[in-house]
């Protein structure tokens, strides 16, 4: 399913194939967590950004409208009208943010559906199967993530237990034949404990399963980069490396610098939903006053739709009348932002420069973050 | 600015020119209160679906973001990036719709603004000056929107002052040179009471203004054929006609046959955030449980671009789980229905058919809604 093509230090470039189309690596998911991108965005805008592959999420999925209709429909792709490949998350980390109520059996996961209360259990074998009727093309197994901090002693038993799911997920997929049609990627935890991180790495790759995520990391955001420079060794060269639920553009250079290859985060819709929006420059809030005069576009130079027609004070006027349209337009300009991204990282890594365009990347990135200082808590309290 | 065409009984074809360009009557236009369209449509998409002419809000535009904001941008088509015709309403009737505590005199309307409180007051010259400013194609005179029921003798002290209050608009409109740029429409009130709308009618008649309107019949639904039929005779054949505010498919028919040219209403994007979208069968709730494994799209045969893409089942679960593109794609489709209603209006009258297609539209249109009063209550209770 993988293919490397070359490295650069230790970022990596490549392909992976799935039955609805070639991806490469390294790249980074739009969410649509229950089959559509938040900011009322469009599959086919984000097809025309150049992504080939969303995140959607079994969890949501199985609660509404469940997995049998989708089924029934031809599978994700065709419910949801996005022709392209598609992950799916397993659930596993859902079931710790979003449900109050959680018991963890040997068996699986019991808890309350955060939508209408109603009592739910998935276990490794039920997600395989719900992501098999989902029809999509990356499975996730299901884990347990880990709350944070978490004692040493907490993260051996669970890391252990995700394990075991994890060679059960593996056999029901064989079983179910599942396999011929979708990938199934482990999970890799264990807090911020390396020896708990390499454990788990070995355990999961004895398992010989088509793709490997580093999970868990969300939380402990600066211990990411020792958390991957630690499990990666572990980890084989030849299949792709997934971190998921990150992140800025900054965590995104540092990890792929250490050879990831995914990436999903909800940051450029969430924010956008906010007002932020991310620029060369760094990212400002439009909603502020500042701009309510300011006739450029969100970034000078940006190719996107949104920059290509609207201004900055335009787009400050609807977020101040509530208007959805403002959403959009921001949530559209900064998945665009994050694509661009993705591409230069592709080129540079292709062409050996990797590390100098991160360098320089990060320097113009990061230089207006540091005029927002100066400005003191009224400005950082915007962002 | 309008060439008359054709008749096919009383209803008409003709042309608008403006400054930015020209409209086919009878036409409805899209609203775009404050410089957006709701449910996160852009200008793009209703280009695209062949609109001519938007319609904005001078009073919203003058508490947010202020006219001297749009007029320093290049005025409004700059602002918003659209680059057709617009038509603002001047103000009249958001001022007795959305501002609770209010005081009309002679000079003016004393109110308070909806958005913070503060004191306002609009006069006829003002609302002239803030449309000016905007730099938009049709501006509409200051004038009272009786509240309904109201009585004979209120509503023709109240329309004798929206004439006084047209005369002041028109002298102010000649004086700073708006005359060049952009027309000025009267609006004919008097309530339901047939003397006081031929007496209205008449006085403005008599200002030789570019255009009129029929104002206040939103809230007296049920007498709008009525109110259109005594006061068509009294305005002038070469010049256009306008019905605020209106409405339903029907409404819109109803108006043509009489005579109107032009249309506005907040039904097709209002309702569809509420999950009502139009066909050529009726209206229907697409929230519903009945349309959860529904595979066809909105409508059959519609060339939209959501009935292309996107099935009812998948609309009703995004709705469900209350994904901003839900909205989006209902609009979407709603406006370019109403669209396409005025393109076969044009047609009808055209080719001299317009009775019929009328009748036959309205017992297609009206044939979902039978079937829907024998499932009683509860069906209706969605409607």
């Amino acid at each position: 399913m993988f293919t490397f093509k070359k490295k650069d230090g230790q970022a990596r470039i490549g392909e992976i194939n799935t039955l609805h189309g070639k991806i490469q690596t390294p790249f980074f998911m739009p969410i649509a967590t229950v089959g559509a991108i938040k900011g009322a965005v469009e599959f086919s805008d984000i097809r025309e950004m150049g992504f080939e592959i969303i995140l959607s999420n079994t969890y949501h999925l199985h609660l509404r409208p469940g997995e049998k209709l989708i089924k029934e429909s031809g599978g994700l792709q065709k419910f949801i009208n996005w022709d392209g490949p598609i992950l799916t998350d397993s659930g596993g980390f859902q079931v710790l943010s979003l449900s109050k109520i959680r018991k963890i059996f040997e068996e699986g996961v019991e808890f309350k559906s955060h939508i209408d209360g109603s009592k739910q259990f998935l276990s490794p074998e039920k997600v395989v199967e719900i992501q098999s009727d989902l029809g999509i093309d990356i499975a996730m197994v299901l884990d347990e993530c880990t709350p944070y901090p978490c004692t040493e002693l907490y993260a051996k038993n669970s890391l252990e237990r995700t394990t075991r799911w994890a060679a059960r997920c593996k056999q029901h997929w064989i079983k179910i034949g599942a396999k011929e049609k979708q990938a199934l990627f482990a999970i890799v935890q264990g807090s911020v404990y390396k020896n708990l991180r390499i454990e788990s790495a070995k355990q999961l790759v004895d398992l010989d399963l088509p793709g490997y995520a580093i999970g868990g990391v969300v939380e402990s955001n600066d211990k990411l980069n020792e958390v991957i420079e630690y499990t990666i060794p572990f980890l084989p060269e030849n299949k792709p490396r997934y971190l998921m639920g990150v992140g800025t553009p900054e965590n995104i250079l540092n990890a792929v610098e250490r050879g990831i290859d995914m990436f999903d985060c909800v940051l450029p819709t969430r924010d956008a939903r906010h007002g932020k929006v991310y620029t060369h420059e760094g990212s400002f809030n439009i909603t502020r006053q500042k701009y309510a005069q300011d006739n450029l576009p969100i970034e000078q130079g940006c190719t996107c739709q949104v920059c290509q027609q609207y201004s900055r004070k335009y787009i400050r006027h609807i977020f101040t009348v509530n208007e959805l349209l403002a959403m959009r337009l921001t949530s559209l300009h900064n998945l665009y932002f994050y694509k661009n991204l993705m591409t230069k990282i592709y080129k540079a890594i292709e062409k050996d420069y990797f590390a100098q365009f991160k360098a320089d990347f990060l320097k113009r990135f990061k230089s207006k973050a540091k005029t927002v200082k100066v400005h003191g808590l009224v400005e950082r309290g915007m962002f």
